[in-house]
């Protein structure tokens, strides 16, 4: 090797090196968030939250060093990116990505907005809790407003709101989104109104008793087990909201919530959080200590919670293999209820004005109307002082409902108050990509039924680790989609599985 | 204030910053080595050793670097301590004899024996689990060449052992040490003696059944309650090994273990480790954030785990209060064993070869080989290949038993293995500070019996605080023992304790 390839591949070391110790303190914050979340006692958490601020400065401090500067100025060169292995380059690419998203934010300017979304989540929680939509009210201005100037100084194609949807979907862009929206919504709107006219309403009534804490505890665990959930590489805990946690490879955390008169919630919530789980968990070794040891965006990481809670865990042939099962360790309550019976009430539609609550169809209008809201704020075609009546009127449009409250309505979800603009159509395209990816897994897998019915799982779970979970983020979401299903993101395979799906349950 | 004086503190200002944020890191570590120890999946571990290995690091880089180096070269000054509040003296005294000690250890040196002692640890485990001395024999060989060898780069006053024995114990000697282990060993030999000639051997047959877990628990965790331990500030899980754990004053976590036939052991080892969480917790609120807020030495601590287990825990009165609590707990299992009884067969006395099980009196035997030992080890007047023999004759000497194999024996403790020489002292130095603390907190709180008799533990936890606990490591050991009791540590308190206390329990 000449002295400038040596010299350039010690470069490259370094750097790998200094990414690695960035993921290690990512390590150790993700350890301490879950703690705080699981079990932490109270009088400690001001002190750890210094701890984490501590920590969070400094990969934030590494991430825009004049360190990590001078790797990118030698590494991110034409000729150096073309010479090296593709986890090198994606690694420099995706540093050079959030390096120059970083240093375009004066450093006062952030610190100013981190200040102020912790300020804005507080005020929201009241705001949320006494229904006060004018406590809030200030908060969200400031933070829209902070939105368009970062959009300024980041810059942005086509739509200015394209900017933050790269940083929740990288490639997605407010054209696309609004071609597979406006496709869905034509598609579903039509199949809602007939499955609210069908006379085959789903008998509901026995899902509301009293189901045993400990035995849910132990049906969600034996089901973790049978979707494959490693649990020598993870640990279930309960928290008022579920969530997963990636550690690394190794250790990938979920968490639950068990309410007393409720068995789906449990059941589904876990079942959803072991599906981000199996993603983490089976991403290539060859990724760990990297900055691409993770999922490539929140729409696939969604696509694969969605698809094992829906897909797999709401289907018939699922229940065919374990609803004998769920009515022996709930012995004596369900026994005169069938299978089919018990399948349609799991799988009842009915609009709703809470997201967290919505079934897999309406979900989905939850979503257009906050992706519309979000687009007309960063736009400046919708004030925050009009937030709530727009809302409201987005409602009983899309759902023919209205809130009767700003807390059940506006203020409901958290992610405005913490700045997260963007990132719920996260969850439709997760349910898009879900019914695509199915589609070609039914084509490679012929028997993807009787595996589901005969409890075999594996093979399924071995599928989706060799299409997408071994990547993490060596692919973009538009890579893996068109590799594993010959083309671009589609709505229409989400339509096709919920006409399919819903004309079975409601015989319309 | 003159430009030097504001300079001055603005470098005093940023020293404390500094030192917080190293405290900050090690609460990070402390919580990732918790995390380890209660429950973190395996497949995790690997990857989570090198986030603790990165992060240990950047703590003892950060105590030796060139940054603070230059704190210590100006405010380490006299005119400079002289000026400063105590808290801040004591933090710029504790960092500088840090610094000192790690700076005249070359980094390879110490990095060598880092990765020795983890490979010795390794080693002693599978040497332990077969009884093989020969396989451990050369990694302590390296271990004791080392301390040496350190010991000489350090340096040391009046006897080698010294220096190892102030890492633990600040300020002790092997002179002192000499004369209380001596005063204690001719006052116990024939207390012991005594003991064992006694016709009143206590009734312990009950105690073998077995003690439903779940039973178990309840009931630590309402001892734990009635010690004040602060489950706000702390929470209790369990492990193999029980520890106790300080990530903050706020947030103070202890283990235990539950055996199935064995009350006594999560009982008096929930209490030992509440013992030492108490005295965490209690730590002033100034401290937090130095390199103060934490126990002053392991003798300190080991002296209020013992008080809160032995003195308290295995007293008379306490039983008095809660042995009905016990049998109610155990219904139909002890009803018919008297407070006397239980008692008695708690304080049961016997001289046996493994250390974490023996009784309160002969445990300070235990501790007297491993000191001599270690002693005529780094002072070169026993080989590590002639520990073993030497190991069993101290028993013989000691307490006339032997073990029959090294597992038993010389191989029975991790803290060799660890490279910990000059550890073993603060157990016994532990029940010493503890029964001479006993003593003035007898005469200072003379309601001291019947405040345990009416379960009111509360003033004595609060006198424990005001006399020691909230001063962390603001003040030496000695200190507190001289302003508490008036004098220097004196083996008489114990000699007292235990002749009182087992002359009533054997009749003798």
């Amino acid at each position: 090797m000449s002295v400038s390839v040596q010299e350039n591949q010690a470069k490259l070391e370094a750097f790998k090196a200094y990414v690695r110790k960035m993921k290690q303190y990512e390590e150790a914050i993700s350890l301490i968030y879950w703690d705080m979340r699981t079990g932490a006692p109270k009088k400690g958490i001001e002190t750890r939250s210094e701890v984490v601020g501590e920590l969070s400065t400094e990969v934030f401090r590494m991430a825009t060093s004049e360190e990590m500067g001078n790797y990118l100025q030698v590494l991110h060169q034409p000729e150096q990116l073309e010479q090296m292995d593709e986890i090198s380059r994606k690694m420099v690419l995706e540093c050079k990505k959030e390096y120059d998203r970083s240093k375009k934010i004066p450093a006062d300017k952030y610190q100013a907005y981190v200040v102020l979304t912790s300020q804005s989540e507080s005020a929201w929680e009241d705001a949320k809790h006494t229904s006060n939509w004018t406590m809030f009210q200030p908060y969200l201005e400031k933070i829209v407003a902070a939105n368009k100037e970062f959009i300024e100084l980041w810059g942005y194609e086509g739509n200015k709101y394209n900017t933050l949807l790269d940083m929740y979907e990288p490639g997605m862009t407010v054209e696309k989104l609004d071609e597979v929206f406006g496709a869905l919504r034509d598609k579903v709107v039509p199949l809602l109104q007939k499955i609210q006219a069908s006379p085959n309403q789903p008998n509901r009534d026995f899902l509301d008793q009293q189901y045993e804490i400990s035995k849910q505890k132990q049906f969600s665990l034996s089901i973790l087990k049978q979707m494959k959930y490693d649990f020598d590489a993870g640990r279930l805990d309960e928290t008022v909201h579920p969530f997963a946690t990636a550690l690394n490879p190794g250790d990938v955390r979920i968490t639950t919530r068990y309410l007393p008169n409720d068995i789906t919630s449990a059941l589904f919530g876990t079942i959803h959080e072991g599906g981000h789980a199996l993603y983490e968990q089976n991403i290539s070794k060859d990724l760990v200590g990297t900055n691409l040891c993770t999922g490539t965006s929140m729409g696939i990481h969604e696509s694969q919670s969605r698809f094992w809670e829906n897909v797999i865990g709401r289907s018939k042939q699922f229940w065919n293999r374990y609803y004998g099962e769920l009515q022996q360790t709930f012995s004596g309550q369900i026994d005169d209820i069938d299978v089919d019976t018990f399948y349609k009430a799991i799988n009842h539609i009915e609009p709703s004005l809470i997201r967290i609550e919505a079934d897999e169809l309406t979900y989905n209008f939850h979503i257009m109307i906050r992706y519309e809201l979000e687009k007309a704020l960063i736009n400046g075609t919708l004030e925050v002082a009009d937030l709530p009546e727009a809302w409201n009127a987005k409602y009983e449009e899309y759902l023919g409902i209205r809130p009767s409250n700003d807390g059940e309505g506006v203020l409901q979800d958290v992610h405005w108050a913490g700045g997260s603009f963007g990132y719920f159509p996260s969850y439709s395209l997760g349910n898009m990509y879900a019914a695509q990816f199915t589609n070609t897994l039914r084509q490679e897998l012929p028997q993807f039924e009787s595996l589901i019915e005969s409890g075999n799982l594996e093979p399924i779970k071995e599928w989706l680790t060799e299409k997408i979970y071994q990547y993490g983020k060596l692919q973009t979401p538009n890579e893996i989609v068109k590799r594993v299903t010959g083309e671009e993101l589609n709505p229409d395979y989400l339509v096709q599985y919920l006409e399919d799906k819903y004309k079975a349950v409601y015989g319309i």
